[in-house]
């Protein structure tokens, strides 16, 4: 199976859909806050009649463990382009995640008027970047075989206990057997690379994210993404982390921001 | 009165709260979104008991004109240390604003973990900096008499018909009459300056916000914020517009980051 299948969801009633949280999809055991949110986002696109999220936020409740989940949506306001929706993802009635987001078509249009300030980041090739170290006690080993990640060798310090100093992780991206990224697929690759943190010098064990917003921007072109993470406020327990994914064609994808919290080994 | 009295908001049942939006915090008639934002997170800090927004995302779905609005308030968890909650304001039983937020305590702490990578904007003293232009036509003309915005020079081009074409805005901002601005009143400062685009060489008339996310860093310290918004990706019909406040002391307070629209002019 692959993520379409492993995000996919049922209607049930009106406003309820059905879902499976599938093992594989985490990290030391708690699903991936991008896979959490893919699949509410699923339900929403659904319940809205929209193809594409446009802008949606998601905050984190409690981790997700495999199993059934279901998924609560509510048309908040349907208008003439986007229609702006929200969405509770229960597992046994408990809360998971709360979304809530704008959802709509993304077209090509207007390039007259396109103003970039921004390029993807500059990558080495494929072969001389770094996948994720298989060691069987890995936390994301399983994940790794889900979504292959490539490090930029200079962001890849951290797994050989080296971390950089720079609180950065840029990569190529892609799906398990090069499945298309669709737009929903980018909301998880918004959250698959390793916390930033974890290149800094800092004595942080997890970093639990608080909220996540993604801005999609464009359908991507088949291939590898190119995607870069940085951070730059770490202060009062709290860190941000911001994202740029790009596409094959060299177009920005999606903008992602996280707010995570910090808590420090003892 | 001030900003505190006019985005102050009274309880009507254990869940709606009643609030009315001023005349004077608006844009050519419609309210301000960081207004709006700033009224919902009034009614959710009541509703959460909890002193400080952290992070709360708006989606704006119609203009807001003055008048009484209602605030239904929805707590989705309740934890040890952060409440999550959601709130929808109407006017006349039409939403026009969902917000979705995290709300807790903002307190200074493990300053040995601080990371900071930026700082203020490099601003030139007030009394060289650039008021928004008080003409009689000017359709933020009474805004500007309750946000005191010092715009810098070099970005002041756009209000005599000179955009610098760089899409930015830096300014100095304090509320009127030097009110003291708590984390709310960062909500309204995320949105207060004049949009970027309007520094950018296009054919943009207005500029609607889909989605506005503040992350609040910590309480400011009195006096004026030093603040800074730039757009990088014009793209799709779409703009971005990242924000960030710093205040008196050098300290981030907050970062904010939009998605609007960008209709043209024909």
């Amino acid at each position: 199976m692959g993520f379409a299948e492993e995000t996919a969801v049922a209607a049930r009633t009106q406003t309820t859909y059905a879902a499976q949280l599938h093992s594989g999809w985490d990290i030391a055991g708690n699903a991936n806050g991008g896979y959490l949110l893919a699949i509410a986002a699923r339900a929403l696109l659904q319940h809205t009649g929209r193809p594409d999220p446009i802008t949606v936020t998601a905050h984190y409740l409690r981790p997700g463990r495999p199993g059934p989940v279901s998924i609560e949506c509510r048309t908040i306001k349907r208008g003439r382009r986007f229609s702006t929706a929200g969405a509770t993802l229960t597992s046994d009635g408990r809360p998971l995640i709360e979304v809530l987001g704008t959802f709509g078509t993304l077209e090509k249009r207007l390039p007259e008027v396109e103003r970039i300030d921004g390029c993807p980041p500059d990558l080495p090739p494929l072969e001389t970047c770094v996948s994720r170290l298989p060691s069987s006690g890995d936390m994301a080993a399983s994940f790794a075989r889900r979504v292959d990640l490539r490090l930029h060798p200079a962001d890849s310090g951290f797994q050989t206990g080296s971390p950089t100093g720079e609180a950065r992780m840029r990569g190529w991206l892609r799906l398990a057997r090069d499945e298309p990224i669709d737009t929903v697929a980018l909301l998880l690759c918004a959250d698959a690379l390793p916390p930033t943190i974890f290149n800094a010098n800092l004595p942080v064990a997890w970093t639990p994210t608080i909220e996540l917003t993604v801005h999609v921007r464009a359908r991507p072109s088949l291939g590898w993404l190119r995607t870069a993470f940085t951070t730059r406020f770490v202060s009062g327990g709290f860190r941000d982390e911001d994202g740029e994914l790009w596409d094959s064609a060299g177009q920005l994808v999606a903008q992602s921001r996280q707010l995570a919290l910090l808590p420090l080994e003892r």
